[in-house]
This record gives C-alpha cells, sequence and structure tokens, in this order.
C-alpha cells in the first residue's frame, strides 16, 4: 500500500537539498513566506503574465533599461532604480496585471537554480496552500517541500507552511512521509494553527520586518486560501496555473484586514 | 539586561554551521544522540583515558596495528577489525577503562573539525545532560548545539536534545535564545518529553536501526543523567571534564531497564 503512494519531504535549507534528493522523480514547492513566494503568488494571483526571477540587481537594472517593469529590494527596501519593493501589497491588478515583471531575489533564484532537477518548480505560501495542494494531488509525483530559510538558516513561518502542506496532502490519502523535517514541521503546525500570528511572535523574521517597518504584511503572509492560483517555474519563467478558469482578485476585505 | 547574557543557536546540520556561526566567542555542543554521542559519553564516563576519533577506516586500521583499541563501524555494523562496533553498551569500565580508544566516525570527524573555530567544543546526550548544562553555565560563553543529524539531514533525536538543552540553558537565567531553530527544538521537546520513547517512534533513525536489530541501546540513550562528565575535544583528544571528584559506573538497574 505504502509503496505505491508519493512521499513528501521537507528541507529546510537550500543548504540541504542536495542531501535530501535522491531522484529526480519528484516536484520541488519553493516556500518562503516572508516574503518572496507570498508576493510571487499576490502577483500572479492578480494576473501578472509572467515573472523573471533574477539574481543579481545589475541583471534587475538590465532588465529595466529594456523597459520591464522590476520588482528589488536589499535588506527588505526598495532599490532606488526599481519599481516595487518586495511588498505583496504592491503587486495589484491595476499595477501588474498582463505585464511582465522582473523579480529580484538572490536566494530566490538560487533556490530556483538548485531545484532545477526536479521534474516542475512550483510556488507555495499559505496564501494558495489549497491550490497547491490540489495541485500536487493532481500530479503523479513525489514532493520535495523546499524552504528558503534566512540566509540559508532555518526558519520557523516556512517551516510552519512546510507542516500545514505536508498535512494537507498526507490527508488527501495520496502521500505518505518518513521524513523527519516533515513530522517535526506538522508537530510544529499544529502547535501554531490556533493562533499562528501569535506563534510566529517569537519567529526571528518577525522581528527584522518589525525593525524595517515592513510587518504590515505579516496576517496576510499567514491568510490562508487568497489565491486560486500554483506560479510554476519552467526554467526559464514564472507563470500561474489557475485551478478554476476565472482568476480573481483578492478579496478587499481581506486586503483590509491584513493592512 | 538580554544583551549580558549569553546566546543559545541551535543548528540541525553540520551543513548549516557555517551560516548558524557569526563569532569566534561560544562552545560547540556536539550532538549525535544515536549514536556517537551517546556512546562516547558513556566510554568517558566509563573511564576512559581519552578517545582519538578518527574520519575513515583505513586510519583507525593503521592505529589497531599499533597495539590500539579501535571501535569502528559501517552502517551500523562493527568492521571486521574493530574490538566495539558503536554501541555503548559495549563500552564497559573492564573493557576500556583508563584506556585509550581510537573511534572512528566519519559524520563525527568531519563535525569536530568544522566546530574548531569554537573556543571549545563538547560532547553532548540525553545520559549527560545535567552535566553539560551545569559546565555551560560555568563558562562565560555563547553556546551552538551542532546536530549532527543522519547524513546531514535534520533529525529528530538531535533536535529533541538541542530542545532539551536549550530549555535548561535558559532555565538557568544566563541564556537567551532568538534562534528559530532552538525555539522549535524547544517546542518540539516540550512535546516529546512526557513520552520521548513513543514520540521518537516516529524518527527515521529509530526505524533504521530496528532494521538492523541495533535499537536495544534506544531507551538507554534518551535516559537523562546517566553519566556526570562532559566529553571535551581538545583539538586531537576527547577527555572528560568531570562535574565531581568520584568518577562512576552506568548504574546497573538502568543498564538492566535499558537492554
Amino acid at each position: 500500500m505504502v509503496q505505491d503512494m508519493r512521499s513528501v519531504e521537507v528541507c529546510f535549507s537550500p543548504e540541504l537539498f542536495q542531501d535530501v534528493v535522491t531522484t529526480g522523480d519528484f516536484i520541488v514547492v519553493l516556500v518562503d513566506i516572508l516574503r518572496a513566494t507570498t508576493t510571487i503568488c499576490t502577483a500572479v494571483g492578480n494576473g501578472v503574465e509572467a515573472i523573471i526571477p533574477v539574481a543579481t540587481h545589475e541583471e534587475a537594472r538590465r532588465l529595466k533599461s529594456q523597459g520591464y517593469l522590476v520588482a528589488s529590494e536589499k535588506d527588505g527596501v526598495q532599490v532606488d532604480f526599481a519599481d516595487f519593493g518586495n511588498s505583496a501589497f504592491s503587486f495589484t491588478r491595476e499595477a501588474i496585471g498582463g505585464k511582465t515583471l522582473v523579480y529580484c531575489t538572490t536566494n530566490g533564484t538560487r533556490a530556483l537554480e538548485m531545484a532545477k532537477s526536479a521534474s516542475s518548480i512550483a510556488i507555495g505560501a499559505f496564501i494558495n496552500l489549497s491550490a497547491v495542494t490540489e495541485w500536487l494531488a493532481g500530479q503523479q509525483k513525489n514532493v520535495v517541500v523546499l524552504c528558503s530559510g534566512w540566509k540559508n538558516k532555518f526558519c520557523l513561518e516556512d517551516t510552519l507552511f512546510a507542516g500545514a502542506l505536508t498535512r494537507r496532502l498526507l490527508d488527501t490519502g495520496l502521500f505518505h512521509s518518513e521524513c523527519d523535517s516533515a513530522n517535526a514541521s506538522m508537530d510544529l503546525w499544529n502547535l501554531a494553527e490556533s493562533d499562528v500570528l501569535g506563534y510566529v511572535e517569537k519567529a526571528a523574521q518577525r522581528h527584522r520586518l518589525k525593525k524595517l517597518g515592513l510587518d504590515d504584511v505579516i496576517p496576510y503572509s499567514f491568510a490562508c486560501d487568497q489565491v486560486k492560483v500554483v506560479p510554476v517555474f519552467d526554467g526559464k519563467l514564472i507563470k500561474g496555473t489557475w485551478l478554476t478558469h476565472r482568476p480573481f482578485d483578492l478579496r478587499p476585505e481581506v486586503r483590509r484586514r491584513s493592512a
């Protein structure tokens, strides 16, 4: 029975990826809750045509001079030549609908590069938790949840998402897991779930964002199922895979509540 | 207040060590509950004069030919030329008291090498939890708990020890922690503590040992405070730092209960 099921593994840092992965027959779900993958899900959910991930500010600046919209930040602050920083709230349908966006993320791009041994790379966040679960259930592949961490360190918020996604996947009855990281993630998510914002009060990144005045995005980043789209990276571009045929805008009441 | 206190950080894998550590002013506590550090604490607790850690079977064989007692295993099984495998129960006072032991551990030796930027390297396990807590409290240094993991992956049993030690250190009032790994470890330890053997039923390494018939050592490996010694690595040798002046044997009733 179990051997017919698909496996879920969780990787707490890109540094550990090469040690976790033993087969090419898997999908990577890339996670960076605060903030890249929440932002990408928002932009794709709000109708961006495609996202070009780039690793350096130089590359972002070069593409800006070619006329692209550019999102780029350093230590949480928007860089001078960019159109956007890294706040999910900037990526409204009005601002980015139908356009191609260059998104500069050093760690994110590195993680995407590392994950190229996967058969697909999807972008996961609490705001598309159900969508990514449903999409993974429909693929005939094992799953590796790749947490970005913070400067390669374990981080609590990505781990909580890994736990939430693992539990959802196991609940479908299609997946099993014998991975210690997946088990630990689920236990932490079980502890946190009833008051996730209270729980993440102790997360180091939450304090870093607060110091920068960028913590307004936190309630939104932990709100499940704001978008019904799974951003998928094809090796060059990130584009949305819709689970319904009608893209929908972020619900205004959630935006208000989260602001 | 907090800035006068010493910090505790937890590192879930040697692969992450260089990303965790930003200063040389710390002590590393190396952890490999199943099995190296539990075994080393047992051997030192039972009066071994010194342990020479080596990385390869070739080096272990060379030292065997010079007359040393050698502990060496591959995939959990004692290698042919060795006097001992890796089971804590082999290292009785009769077998190793007063002698120097060559201990072959590829990952352990690698972790010891990596940790050489620390001002000291101590060996931690549940069986010396109070001793290592007391010893660390007496040093004026920050602490990094370095989990060996399994083939560099996160593992549950080392994480539980990291959580137990972090909580003990914070309870002294001398330490603080803003490390997500330390917080997650403590939450997992809080979950596991009341029935740690039940909790580790799901640990992957527990199943690996069971398949090899080597899981007899598990109850002992999670029994707190069987030895009152802290093994410390001086760059070449591991020797015991005693917290009392009278080394004591493993209590026979614990050996029986654990067997």
